[in-house]
């Protein structure tokens, strides 16, 4: 495998890795061998100033060339092969069938904007003329859409490919006509590095101005700074916490000229349990919520984090289900060090709240992996939720907490004191249809997306998928990360009025 | 006319207007008599708290009943007869029949979002489930749209009833299903009020929760602060100047949530004048354009500012037509003293700049109307207008700048220098198309709204209408303030994966 440890500046390799940083291998938490270079105030400047001067020719490829550029970039993706799986395991500890699906999803989300682009990628809208309408003539006016510019994305840490160099941001911004001036992400900066090798084979192969592409690599804080508050960058796409999404928010609120910051920050996914869907299977429910729970040790988005139902007879089977399921799970390795040691402190935290039981915990880690982290399982009263802001904020991590309610009424309570989340669950039998609708109208307006006798983990690729949602699950609302509609973030209107068809763009033209 | 000068909190006139303060007559320059109550914080915290109150059931009124209420706010508009007109006509200066002419718009625009309503607000986006989909089973998912929650929206100065109380930001936000909190503008407080009463008819025929507008009055800028940082606002519609609305701009962005804010901050819509137009008709496009820039005295979003060409043989007879057009401008009134004493200070100042030529002015006003400002034309080179940011902003009034390029390649430069604009047009003949295709290509990156061959000032409602641009056009790059597509301002995508029929919201049913 190689390996630079060098910044990707519009197709050249550039940076010294002497006195660079390493990622820590997930599962062994040891340092990795490769060394990565932290880019320079002129490498920031210079990828940002090429994306600029890329950005005329770029945007106005033609939609087949953009499509065909995304198709490449997928396959050599896929050309990587098991070097990037490995690398992205060791990088991450995730297992390598959940890479190999994740590197699937990827190159299926490049295929999915590249189909779009083929089909039109807006629909135009045409008023037309009227010479003779009173008192004013009409004039013909056509709507179309506009690349922004130069974008810039920070990789996530829990997607290392679909949510990183050519995740869904990127594709996106690519597939709108946009230049991207890619953050990688520092726990997994050699993930970053070949994926920015295919994107770079890619922009070979297709004959496409390399300024469309820069990869950045850094672990100093000052490089965040220094890209998203460049005057030449037009918007920003961010997957990550809520502290460090609102220093990026903020540096961008100084900028002389506005720009969208397309910024996921956290989401507690509610989970709505009612009463005939527990009093017909409380064990099986319980269980399914704990195997979501589970999934990637709790690093989705869509993590089930909080848990509520009217307690009833039916309730304790539920919690001993749970709690049973719960006890039986391994520790886990987290993503990074960091966020073992902070998903730990916030369960110990937890421990301490009066009003907060501790219903169960997951199998204590083997020797050895001191690093990994076990699931837990909390229960509380409305109460004392209402009065720990603490437990209404996601734990990046296995624990999920279930409110105790004690009538439908303070259900509803319950869901008017939510944060947003990007989902929510309402898990009903159809005897439950009148409290269901009251819960869906209350708990839609908290999500970008509201869910049916389904889990939250998981979310379709696809034209009507929303991965948004109230802040902080998003701090633009009317937007989504994840689907087809995600390329409008990178997009504009524009009006062409009594514009002769050789001066319109294609998708316009009579 | 019975004006209360209180303000309407949720359907009840509130406030002591014994310490009010009073507008101008524009035209006689003199303090009028009605006297209007500064709004009190617990007005305006009651006002933001009626309107969240009146979310929940607003927002899930049928389509046909919001329908009914816009055209119902139109017929009450009407019905204010002749008192709404003279009211405007005093406060503004404006003529009777421009005021008449945008009470048909206002009204209008009403009953576009009306028709939006009844035809189906949106178009649902529908991917239907596969069980048998390898690896993983395909959920069914549905994209929808829902209302923001209250919205707050300030009246503009230049529009005291197309964008103002009833005007584009408060139809399109009632249209979306969001409640409005307006803030009257100063300089037009009693046309405000009598809106406000029209719209609150509305309310009571609609059987329509009062708490779906309030307006509120003041001079004081502590109100506008209160109102853009409350919790319960979820978007905030404002058309204004740079400084005003960056001041809103900032105090949003202190917020715990980011709203957004959808600000018209400033245009100078540049005029690209090509060779072969000029030789067909350099006197007929400077009459044009004179007329253009003197509709409502230069108080237009869309007035012509900057006017640019490449220099040649006919360029002098363009700019002697010009000349003599506006030096036979009578001297116009201002929307208010103080517009006018900012415009008489900039026309000043640029007299001084040096490599700024003054090439005419229009007529002084006459005696007893000192206030009355009289129109200018000024011309420069490319090297004066790199030098001095000052040019390259609005002036509002009715002042030009020619740019005088020596060459195709300073007009493209001179492109590239521009701000964000609401509108540029290009004025080109049939033998022009080769410069007119490079230009449109570089405009389209400045302007919401690309023109061709016809004057920017009228800006046509409907669905492919976009009023909006690059910053300061527009703090929100993505959205227009004006036709069909504002509605979406107002609300935000929601995806409905895998509900049952019942629990949908109509537009989604299957």
């Amino acid at each position: 495998m190689n390996i630079t440890g060098k910044n990707l500046i519009a197709g050249e390799w550039s940076g010294d890795t002497t006195n660079g940083f390493s990622a820590m291998n997930a599962v062994t938490n040891q340092a990795m061998n490769e060394k990565f270079a932290d880019a320079s105030e002129q490498e920031i400047d210079q990828a940002i100033g090429k994306a600029n001067q890329a950005f005329y020719s770029y945007s106005q490829l033609s939609a087949e060339k953009r499509a065909l550029f995304l198709r490449t970039i997928g396959e050599q993706i896929l050309a990587l092969g098991d070097d990037l799986v490995t690398m992205a395991c060791a990088e991450t500890g995730l297992p390598a069938m959940r890479i190999q699906g994740e590197r699937g999803r990827t190159i299926g989300q490049l295929g999915l904007f590249a189909n779009l682009l083929e089909q039109g990628e807006y629909q135009a809208v045409v008023d037309l003329a009227d010479a003779n309408r009173q008192p004013l003539p009409k004039p013909e006016t056509r709507l179309g859409y506009l690349p922004l510019g130069a974008v810039a994305v920070f990789a996530a840490s829990n997607f290392p490919l679909a949510f990183s160099t050519a995740g869904g941001d990127t594709a996106s911004a690519l597939a709108a006509g946009c230049p991207v001036v890619m953050k990688a992400h520092a726990a997994h900066p050699g993930t970053a590095e070949l994926v920015a090798q295919a994107i770079n084979k890619a922009i070979e192969i297709c004959s496409i101005d390399a300024g469309v592409f820069s990869l950045i690599q850094g672990k100093n804080y000052g490089i965040s700074s220094q890209i998203v508050t460049h005057p030449l960058i037009k918007a920003v796409g961010f997957t990550g916490s809520e502290r460090v999404g609102m220093i990026l928010q903020r540096q961008i609120n100084e900028r002389a000229e506005p720009i969208p910051f397309y910024g996921e920050l956290g989401s507690v996914n509610p989970q709505f349990i009612l009463a005939n869907k527990l009093a017909d299977d409380a064990q099986g429910l319980a269980q399914a919520l704990v195997a979501s729970l589970m999934m990637a040790q709790g690093q989705f988005c869509t993590s089930p984090g909080i848990w509520a139902y009217v307690s009833d007879e039916n309730t304790p089977v539920f919690e001993k289900s749970a709690a049973q399921a719960i006890s039986e799970t391994s520790a886990g390795v987290m993503l990074t060090p960091s966020m073992a040691t902070s998903y730990n402190s916030i369960v110990a935290q937890w421990q301490n709240i009066s009003g907060v039981e501790c219903l169960a915990q997951g199998k204590k880690p083997e020797k050895g992996q001191e690093h990994f982290c076990s699931a837990a399982l909390f229960a509380t009263d409305l109460a004392t939720f209402k009065a720990n802001e603490a437990l209404h904020e996601e734990v990046f991590g296995s624990s999920a907490l279930i409110v105790r309610c004690d009538s439908q009424a303070q259900l509803m309570e319950f869901i008017n004191l939510l944060n947003g989340s990007l989902t929510a669950s309402i898990h009903a039998s159809e005897q439950d249809v009148n409290i269901a609708k009251q819960v869906a109208l209350s708990a839609a307006h908290k999500v970008g997306r509201l869910i049916y006798n389904q889990m939250p983990t998981g979310v379709e690729v696809c034209a009507s998928m929303n991965h948004g949602g109230p802040f902080p699950a998003s701090t633009q609302i009317r937007t989504t990360s994840v689907g087809s509609e995600a390329i409008k973030r990178f997009q504009r209107p524009i009006c062409y009025q009594n514009m002769p068809d050789e001066l319109l763009p294609s998708l316009l033209k009579s």
